[in-house]
């Protein structure tokens, strides 16, 4: 079995195209990639498609401006964001902020709008940490789209969006491209519906019943022939 | 106008039956009454019909013994039920036990079993205190709804179960009942589901557009003439 950074390697020497995706949003893109580096990969922050820069531009786009309840690691993302008198809710995985005071707040922001707008930075149910298994921000989704009886968007994987975007990115359409992840919803689901084919890999949360979700990191390459 | 209590007096008076139907779950019946005997209700704990006793009965007859995320002060309506080695868990309006570790536990539990069973006192949205609108139960009944795929089996208003057990301490049938209450979902909708006739109130959260939930208390009594 050939190591994934050395894999990865391959991949790019053969001149393939090839972009990271991921629903990290405990994190910026910086840190993240620091933290894969570590591991010995050859990545660059500008081959990572993360949610949080693709809610950044949907809320440019809109003119909308977030109250954040993410991760305190990911507010760097939103620096170029304004944020005063908010007119929508952008949620992440906020971890230990998600506190009963924080949710409630997060609340009173959506319902105290004409038309509230939830953006969230993924779907994901749980995900397994070495302290054991924690509730993912799909979750809190849930719950927030409940109390106001709104449906969130979501940014992250598997929505289409998200792979158009970093398609675009590559400048590849999306039948010459192909996804490899280990969770069969958020990457290879969402990527066939998006017109590309996909590869699950048995690695990470892979599991023969069900799909554990560890924020994946999947990645889209060009098909072609690896050296 | 008539007060309520002068009210409700008047109804006792005449002969008709009356049972108070409440979805509180933030203190025992015991604290409820007393609450509601200081603002002049004659009022008595065996008149009151409340989620907990009624998960209790269903906790025994299933031989369920919960994890509960409750209020500190409902637990000791859970005093005389087997907690240990939980099998299912039950879900009330926590309030400040609505921590991140809290809300990982239960998951945990949950998703542990092998046929997860989630029992909620309540499916409300939100409420208002004075400092503000809160989350209720049913957002994060949802959010673990979402995480474990499973559907909560709910006790409070509007469940039917809870209408039939309300009448059954009563000795009346549903045709020969009627319920008042401000809730158009929760007292209404649920009554009437039940085969019997309701009323809405104009007092407490009724609103012309849409409906707060404010830990009602609706009542049901015989059908009759008020003298």
């Amino acid at each position: 079995l050939t190591p994934l950074p050395l894999l990865l390697n391959r991949i790019k020497a053969s001149g393939l195209k090839l972009r990271f995706c991921t629903n990290e949003t405990q994190a910026t893109r910086e840190k993240f990639v620091k933290k894969l580096q570590g591991m010995g990969f050859d990545i660059s922050v500008a081959e990572v498609t993360a949610p949080a820069p693709a809610a950044c531009r949907i809320l440019k786009e809109r003119s909308l401006r977030p109250h954040l309840l993410v991760h305190d690691d990911l507010v760097p993302e939103f620096a170029e964001i304004d944020k005063a008198n908010p007119n929508c809710v952008v949620i992440g995985d906020a971890a230990e902020n998600f506190t009963y005071a924080n949710l409630n707040e997060a609340f009173r922001v959506l319902i105290g709008l004409e038309k509230p707008v939830l953006i969230s930075l993924g779907r994901g149910r749980y995900y397994k940490e070495t302290d054991g298994l924690k509730l993912d921000v799909g979750a809190y989704m849930k719950a927030l789209e409940y109390a106001c009886d709104v449906q969130a968007e979501v940014v992250g994987k598997p929505a289409k969006m998200f792979f158009e975007s970093a398609l675009a990115e590559m400048g590849v359409p999306p039948q010459q491209a192909i996804m490899i992840g280990d969770d069969i919803v958020n990457d290879v689901g969402g990527a066939q519906q998006c017109g590309m084919r996909a590869l699950q890999v048995r690695t990470g949360k892979y599991r023969s019943v069900h799909t554990l979700h560890l924020h994946p990191m999947g990645a889209i390459m060009e098909k072609g022939e690896i050296n």
